[in-house]
């Protein structure tokens, strides 16, 4: 099953290749990872959305978690989180059909960061799920390029009030057992 | 100098590895790298965001060029580009200060997606540096985590018309030798 993983690392040449060579070496198919600053200079987050079966990963985090330059490993599947994707679309406009294609963008309250005669950039944040919904309505129109960043992840507030602009998509700690990061159950 | 380079390459096992290996080999300092999905299934862009050296760097792009499971390398320097980066935080929120940190929020066009009594979760996509201005004027309150994607970047349409919602981060082609991709001069 899907599994977001989360390992905050040390920033010393080789610790990507390393941590890369770990999930090859299993021949997991990694779905995003992203490498990217912290709160602290000296340390970078890892986040790795990866299909495996649940022993097998349990397995690759508990080596991960031993190697000298990882300071913490963490599975969102055990945790109520958030997750965000960023894409950036170059959209064809066939003449004339402009304006349908920005009030789609609207809709999904996406931005356009860049306008030419016959095409058009566009920016949007959110889960996995929506980006490959708004894809899909763009596909039609003529998709020039497309990039993404792949996920990143933040556990949620304790006890949250109140959520605003976003579907709920986090998702309930599954059992004790689960939180204290011990293997998951197969789905 | 800073370079966005932009690798193509097939989704298979082993490629992030080799990519990784390659910079880390020379000790360059990756400042992001992000693997992410393309418009097509079989391939996925590797956006690396790095320090060095151009004659250095031009070397690493063309072995990097010449590995079978890679399509295409692109060094962002020589085009006009837009460049995004994505940015979830956890800000604590001190006693009775909520509003103000809530009118920063909306400043910065950021959005709020979890609210817990005493802590924000903030997502905001822009360019580095607007994500770092941001998170400095958060420091204050108290940043309890920080993830961030790192870079994806876009070539402009070649005749931009118009733009909305965004400083113009671009930059516009050095010279004919950089639209090439031959060596830049060191800056």
């Amino acid at each position: 099953m899907r599994h977001v993983i989360s390992a905050l690392v040390m920033n010393e040449p080789g610790v990507l290749a390393r941590v890369a060579g770990m999930f090859s070496a299993r021949g997991f198919n990694i779905d995003s990872l992203v490498v990217g600053r912290t709160e602290k200079a000296e340390l970078s987050r890892m986040t790795i959305v990866v299909t495996a079966d649940d022993n097998t990963l349990d397995q690759v985090r508990k080596q991960l978690a031993k190697l000298v330059e990882i300071v913490a490993v963490h599975d969102f599947q055990s945790s109520a989180y958030i997750e965000r994707d960023l894409a950036l679309l170059t959209v064809t406009i066939p003449s004339g059909r402009r304006t349908e294609v920005i009030e789609v963008v609207n809709l999904f309250r996406a931005k356009i960061v860049d306008i030419a005669p016959e095409s058009l950039i566009v920016e949007l944040a959110g889960t996995e799920e929506k980006i490959e919904a708004f894809v899909e309505l763009m596909r039609p129109y003529g998709i020039k390029e497309l990039a993404r960043t792949g996920v990143i992840a933040m556990v949620r507030g304790m006890q949250p009030v109140k959520e605003t602009g976003t579907k709920s998509e986090g998702r309930r700690p599954r059992s004790l057992k689960a939180a204290t990061g011990a293997a998951l159950p197969p789905s």
